[in-house]
């Protein structure tokens, strides 16, 4: 089997994941090509030591510039906080790289948008890490969408409630808690959460057209983790925003961090002429489907275990009733990308296609700002 | 239109539920006969002219004998604890009226037979208040089961779970708390709940052929609500079988009082050949439905929510998504049992076909005591 | 006791909601008054005679004007259209009568005005059967929030979702469709399902100050059920908007007629520093609570199965776990009301504390038509 | 790091399942021994070649003795069928290896005895893979129990269903199907699903005392896989019993093959004088837990979903909100183990420990025999 050699850059939450996915997708499934953990950079160089020994890369940088040198990577996965994509992503695009990319982007359009024109120049294959597609029963609500069950759509609503930032107490800023500090994430909920919603969204039932939007910051003022200084939070903590899609649904979506009882609770549903599809991160395992062909007095929402062999992935895991985890949506996204290298048709999302997910997320903020209708 | 004058006994929990029935039947169902609730017996004399003026009742007895002399009186409903049931019963049958009862027909089966055996003599309606039959899920699942869309049957398994008497102060006897008292009770839940659990799978799929059971009273002794005095409790706290239906199916079936969070929770589930049903109390206005010949990745359990116009007996309540309760199920039952009257076919269950269930109870009884397989 | 004579007008579907309250309340609750039917008007003579035989009432007309001129009736309940609200209801104000009007109050917010200012010239009781109020499990959401436990309030959400007028052969217009007409209705899914969030949510949380709104007519044309011409639609099919609530917690509110699988959900949240509350009109008889201060590992949504004695209004029906329904929520705002008549403090929502969601009503429709946020 | 040298005996479903333990753990876990895939042993020598190659094994053999007597490996796991663990397990103590075995230990109580008697004899290491232990909400259902704060239990209710074998057309024997061939798997549900449901019982509230049983063989010959010929069925398509616990509280269990729309639904629950505890395998990421002693207007079941760093295991993992899968608990299982080698107390269940289930088994399959009550 040919072999693909990674080079990770950044060994958070995010680098754990992606090595997990690298490690094990050559078990579960049938590849031509199997990735290799090359190198893996990171700023501290002990701990980038330890991680690599931890997961079994091959050598590690403390600078990513290293890494990008490295003749023997082939891709390069970034995985470090928004405020490094755009940069690391254009120096290893011009050293002919494959790029692979946590998502948002970057931290607004303008870098997203030098992003795709480093790619487009490149020609290499890139791919962004919207993990949520490839659980498997959000794909399944690919098929339906796709197969014309649920006819006409008329509504779309997705929510990202979480409730892990409520305290005053917790500080911005630093390697853990980056998401707090505007200048490393470029955006609060919006471009951490929402974005999530938008690019499941766009691919379930198309482009956005116009959006009014609504944000908040609801502590205004938290300590910075590495000056201990009160400082002002300049990021999002709530973000909500009405829209019309192109093909002339309507859009209701919804981020926060102040959402008491829920953890990371991804929600989605579409409301169509023939049935209605709603699925939840909770319960990531199960997607509910209604589907009014039914007969009448037995019409009801199905919620269906997406577990059996039947379903997408499903077949290369365990037997039905078994179900699978969050981490398995990187490994099938891997599994995806690597099986694409051969193929005419790139893996999805790429940079270009996961522009228009920064776009929405742009014209959100502009709305919010603005206080009026912004067009995509 | 014509009246059919009710005479009740007893004005306890279910003397309301069926007052209620008799009282507001007509406004929703188009019916031949107009319940009037013409008398009321029970023995407190305050009490009783107090609950006739609430309700309505035109005249009231603190003796059920004068109310069964009522020459006005037709039907005699029979709403007081169990070690009345069989003397009333007889004594009204013999005295030509229709007589309604409260579940379990009698403390024991040789009471019982002996209700069936006076009704036979009398050749008048009777009718047992077996109410869980008319919530509108469990008679959309006998459509099911009627259809044959869920095929041969292979287990039957049915639970009623209640919490109210696990704290030792609880006392036993007295007018509120009768069905403690093994002497009034006639048994604890077996009774009293499991009863309702094999009316009902009765009724869906037929007879049972024989059962092993165990009982269990955890508190053995309860302060006697009248006297005062520590007394040994003679009833059964908890109660569960294992069984064979004459159709080849297994039943497991189950009660009790010392399940802490279930208040009411009757649960039953059918598992056939081509799909599944199941319903619960606590949520009784949905029936979850399982159909296998739903296309293969698209199956699961649907939520059906009866509430629709076509669902048993809800085009004469409000609209679709609007539910109704517990109480209905009364309602429903006076409507069938008054529309029955006109027809050759009686209202079901009599006394005559409840006697199957009587007759399963003392199986199960038998078989706890015995430990040993019983026939029914 | 003493006697409160209701007059009636209208027999629709909120006329025997209305009725069946009446009817029922006394043998529920214990009241100062019992209400009497002593009169109903409605267009058709023959219906409102069926109609009045069929609930009691002592008498029947077919001109509303009658009935107010009755001087028997105390109390005019009107359950007619919503064209007909304002018109009613100022003149049975000016002949001196107590007055209860469907919700919405009128079909905009000039014609509520004009309710309010008579209602206060008249100085009568009033009431808008906002019902919703009265179901328990919002009840006790309602005594949660004023108990402080979840502390300073965040997020509010809010859908009403439905899905009967899909299809496009669904005619608008005449005695059952007038809700798609919008000369009788005055707005759509706007002040028919979104009024019951608002109000609610006023009630819950506090007043709302500016909204962002979208509205959506999904069929622009229907046949009109009494011409049979096709008829442009006037209504909103879809409504939905963002707002801010006086207290600083953001709104997402939407309510739409286009949504499968929904056939009355009306579901709300509410997630504050301490606890969130959920609930959902599809499961009445429950509420789902999280309270962040139980203890760290064991914390998650409480179902609270809504049906024990100390539960708001279950202690006069019957055990724990037995569910009551829809119906009775208007059986809780009459004997609120009742009982409200011999005390200073008027029972809630009266037509004057109404007006505030006529206010926001007209405030979402203003926005919808300028794209612009507006001041409630 | 000091090394674990594992050998792999079988190379199935649940070989997939272990070898993919070993690969991971020690990325999650902090372990003060590595596993490493030294060798892989099964029938087919091209399959078993494939399998060691896809999995990093670095030897493999397709006779199991060759594995045992390689000096190189340290610990043998057995994960081929029931009938191969007795002569296994016995071979590989004697040759001193520790020895983790698949459940059920073996065909009969006869064979888990003389296997039990080897282990004691060698003085090795030894467990059953009883997985379900390691799920981290049943962990977190023993610690709960553990506290005391569900008090003196009087019920524990346990299920297995699933529906796989309901055609006549599934055959019996080979390689995938050996679960229905009796010769090979000792007996069909019984050891196969409720062998799990028991342990669990064991764990979490003692041991059994007596049992009263029944099972059945709804289809009574299928053709064999191997032979093609219509063949008895010798194994327990369903099986259920009642039983009592040492610690007075009753038992109802349950397993099948034939309740349709059930992949692998294993629940427990557990209802004690203060508490409750439910889980099922369906959504193997919460639990149910009720507790009487919160206030009672704001008394419900809680659903925790298990995924917060205060949770059994999860601090290892992702982050809260996001779940893992059933593969999950065989990584816990080996860590717990891996980490008990250094300590005096062994990884739960030995093999010692487990023959209680067999004992269990035993007289589940006696008592369905002799129809009678058996003690274990």
């Amino acid at each position: 089997m040919k072999k693909l050699n990674v080079g990770l850059i950044g060994y958070g939450f995010m680098g754990r994941a992606h090595s997990n996915a690298y490690l094990t997708v050559s078990q579960f499934f049938d590849l031509n090509y199997q990735p290799v953990l090359k190198a893996v950079a990171a700023r501290d160089p002990d701990k980038v030591k330890q991680f690599a020994h931890k997961w079994g890369y091959e050598s590690h940088y403390s600078d990513w510039r290293k890494l990008i040198e490295d003749p023997l990577v082939e891709l390069v996965d970034i995985a470090s906080p928004n405020d490094t994509h755009a940069e690391i992503a254009i120096a290893a695009l011009e050293a002919g790289k494959m790029v692979l990319c946590e998502k948002p982007l970057a931290r607004n359009l303008a870098e997203a948008q030098r992003m795709v024109d480093a790619a487009k120049k490149a020609g290499t294959r890139t791919m962004v890490w919207y993990n949520y597609r490839r659980i498997p029963a959000v794909t399944l609500a690919k098929q339906i969408v796709g197969s014309g069950k649920i006819g006409r759509i008329f509504h779309y609503r997705a929510k990202f409630l979480q409730d892990w930032t409520i305290s005053a107490a917790v500080p911005q800023g630093g390697a853990a808690l980056w998401r707090l500090d505007v200048d490393v994430a470029g955006s609060g909920v919006t471009g951490d959460l929402l974005a999530h919603c938008i690019d499941t969204a766009i691919w379930l039932n198309g482009e956005l057209e116009s959006v009014s939007a609504m944000t908040e910051t609801f502590i205004k003022e938290r300590p910075h983790q590495l000056t201990g200084k009160m400082t002002d939070v300049g990021i999002d903590d709530a973000s909500a925003f009405l829209g019309r899609f192109k093909n002339g649904s309507l859009a209701t979506f919804e981020a926060t961090r102040y959402a008491r009882g829920h953890k990371a609770l991804y929600t989605l549903e579409i409301n169509g002429e023939h049935g209605s599809i709603a699925w939840d991160l909770h319960d990531l395992h199960r997607l509910q489907w209604f589907d009014h062909k039914d007969e009448g007095a037995m019409r009801g929402w199905r919620s269906i275990h997406v577990t059996d062999g039947d379903h997408p992935y499903m077949a290369n895991w365990w037997v039905p009733g078994l179900s699978i985890g969050y981490e398995h949506s990187f490994i099938h996204q891997v599994a995806d990308f690597v099986n694409s290298l051969d193929e005419k048709t790139p893996a999805e999302p790429t940079f270009e296609s996961a522009l228009e997910t920064e776009k929405v997320v742009d014209a959100v903020l502009r709305s919010a700002s603005s206080k009026k209708w912004e067009n995509v």
